[in-house]
């Protein structure tokens, strides 16, 4: 019996299993002056401890999507180390904020499960949610992988594909109760525009590019000790099927979020995630550009301080977005685009 | 209306005009390792809080150079993101020192506006203050800048072009009250070497060289939010003016910094920058050495513990610094020179 | 006289003498979360204070080879920077944990010299200590260097050869007297492996593979204070032995023990080092491969909950390690071999 982990493949899964991640993460001050000098954010949330205590938090929270990362990161030993591709996500919700010194776990229940008709492979989806130390949530998400079967003739379980929701709903965004905006200094955050200046369908271009490097990716995602090998080992990838290391989606993510701050400063929280996909891969050498558009405008149940809005955010690679690239003529997405991601944010009304 | 910004453009200035800069910054443990893993910095100071705590500091405060990124950085998005170059800084005083947990923040005042004959362009001054959260000065600076017109054919205002100290007045330095050399400890701090054993005219090289890599400088630019676009994207500056990316004149005066340990290990503070000037561009590849001369060595009133050394520190590109790299024969910096820094350190005294 | 530090050479040295090293460092959570950025580790103890605390430990203790780089990064000023090669390391015995917050310093002792035959080198031996602010030792180890002589013609002192120990014996190993693995839960550190389950002879392959990046080995050895100039200067190194930059061996340490998470994973302290060898220089672009055999299974006197087990680490470039690459017929290390470790790991019992 090795003592390797080989990761599980297709058959190994059954619907309502649950998998408990290993290794649990006290993330600290360090993760967060990691995750600016990785990624160049800049919301003042999560910079700055006077602004973050300003709206009502004990210190700045650290960055959502950098929560997003170390509980992703967890899974992908037991749930993606043999995936073929990551196929999306969906009804990501955020929970309470982490600060330093919280300790993050994630545990997983398989929730779907369906062979391809090529017997290869199949698709399995998964609820993950990520824990602090009080077992309180701080996130809570399914994603869907293509993953190898280790035998093709293996039987296959009844498929079971779950319906997923197109969107979380707005009423149930998680609102910390001692949040207030009377205080929201949008001039520390660094733009005028507040959620009564946004119109759905509107559309941003966010102008700034950032080059990815191999250095930066490889360090942001063993940050998260996600170990995913195609992000690490250039000696087996020069043999796969790019010839090279491919970056980590969720770093082009929070390039495209980073990029974002000009244009949407005040979208002070990522609320949740409605749906992402990783249209096509990104590598070193890559500029990463983005735009965004507003897909709806939303108040808030009960907050006259704050509203939602649902962006779309669209990434690219050496391709300024001046011109929102989206769709081909063949209905298909523009090649150089390599992120679709449908969210929420928050952000301050004029009250 | 855009949401973007577009940076400010010449025209968009005037004399007397306060700008609040975005991002308050909470600095922390993580900045400060960053720093040392970025720059290879020595400093005993920064590095221990046992040894700053013998100096008279509550604990080891951040790198000067640290906080002076820091600061500077914010300052990007509205003074600096039109520039066609930095031209020069002076009268640069440090204040009160910088703890992990502190709050910087950053203010400036246009104090200069000047068109260049050829209307394209003109040179703004700004006076740069950052502060902590309880309003104290950690760092003042003035600079210039060649700042791009919007529109050639705009009116220009009155030249108006600021009286610039050619040196901070060494009795304006600010000393901790609380600082006290009685127990400093030249071996912990890894040098012989105290203010007596300098001279005026004595130049020292500083023998070691750091290479440059793109994802170093790169990850350092965006640890201190500077979003100057040069340093960051290769898919445009391949077309811009030298085929790729510009490294942020700072990080070279880090390097230089750190390689100046070797020789001025005791040169605990930057008190004060008299001016500096980025001579050259740097690039990826480049190894940087540097030497510094000394150019007056002047006590402190009212301390005996310790005295002020005025440097000049330059620093070159694939040139080690043996033979003091300087003037050419055409009375121009030789052309592997890239900084030429004039400031104030203190040191140790004897006693 | 100079002010810069030529460093050592091998007259410079005598047996019994004494070197402080510069640069006391307090470690902070900002070491730890670049420690696990460039390394991908992923050991519990080290990631959570939760964790750590259910062994009893006050909090997450920094991981045992950050520990040695930083210690072993102080000497390098006044011990190797004059080295031709770094020939060994043994009885090196890891003391008291070190937490965020914890100054290290380290002293060294002359303990053995012996000129070369050629009379241009000579081999000097060091025994180092690293100790924390409250002088407690953190590390304690023997390494030996073949270091260069100012001038060939130097009379040599009689030579010392000191008795190195073959293995530092487990009775020796330092086990916190508040630990306690009655809690220790194998489902958060990642395997359900005990000390049990190995075996002598046992050999297993790490599978995994991690390719350097030049900025990411300079970046973890600027962190160390490490100042060899070979890891950090290409404009030097190009016309050296190598052409190019070599990695710091510590680093292709660190990548070793971080892969063999995978096999590995409740081995959750480094106790011990008993000998370790650079068989062959790495350099950026090598993806860092390991294998792992136990040497022996020793069993902790007056302890039930955990056990000892010697492992021998082996670290081989762009060559993954299914076939356990060792010794070639000649009885040479295979080329491919960069790193043969042998050292003594903390494992839980099931008691």
């Amino acid at each position: 019996m090795t003592k390797t982990n080989p990761g599980n493949f297709f058959e190994d899964f059954r619907v309502g299993q649950e998998i408990r991640h290993a290794t649990p993460r006290t993330v600290t001050t360090g993760d967060a002056a990691l995750y600016v000098a990785l990624t160049g954010s800049r919301f003042a949330l999560h910079a700055s401890d006077e602004f973050a205590r300003s709206l009502g938090y004990a210190a700045a929270p650290l960055d959502d999507l950098l929560v997003f990362h170390v509980v992703f990161g967890k899974t992908v030993p037991d749930v993606s180390l043999n995936a073929v591709a990551n196929l999306g996500y969906a009804a990501c919700r955020f929970g309470v904020p982490v600060f330093a010194g919280d300790t993050l776990s994630t545990t997983s229940t398989v929730i779907g499960l369906k062979e391809t008709s090529n017997r290869q492979t199949g698709v399995v989806h998964v609820r993950s949610v990520g824990v602090n130390q009080r077992g309180e949530s701080v996130l809570d998400y399914i994603r869907w992988v293509l993953v190898r079967k280790r035998d093709a003739a293996a039987p296959a379980p009844a498929a079971v594909v779950p319906d997923l929701p197109a969107e979380v709903p707005v009423a149930e965004l998680a609102i910390p109760a001692s949040l207030d905006l009377a205080r929201y200094d949008s001039g520390a955050a660094g733009a005028p525009h507040l959620w009564e200046d946004y119109e759905a369908g509107e559309r941003i271009d966010h102008v700034d590019g950032m080059t990815i490097e191999e250095s930066c990716h490889m360090t942001a995602t063993r940050l998260y000790q996600n170990t995913a090998k195609v992000h690490f080992n250039q000696h087996a990838e020069k043999d796969g099927r790019f010839g090279r290391r491919i970056v980590y989606g969720g770093h082009v993510i929070s390039l495209a979020r980073a990029l974002s701050f000009n244009g949407l400063a005040n979208a002070f929280r990522i609320a949740a995630i409605n749906g992402g996909r990783h249209v096509n891969p990104s590598f070193a050498g890559d500029t990463i550009y983005a735009w965004s558009e507003v897909l709806a405008k939303q108040p808030l149940p009960g907050r006259k301080d704050l509203g939602a809005l649902r962006l779309r955010t669209v990434a690219t690679k050496d391709r300024p977005c001046a011109d929102f690239p989206d769709l081909g003529p063949d209905g298909k997405p523009d090649p150089d685009v390599v992120l679709d991601l449908d969210y929420h944010v928050l952000m301050p009304r004029r009250g």
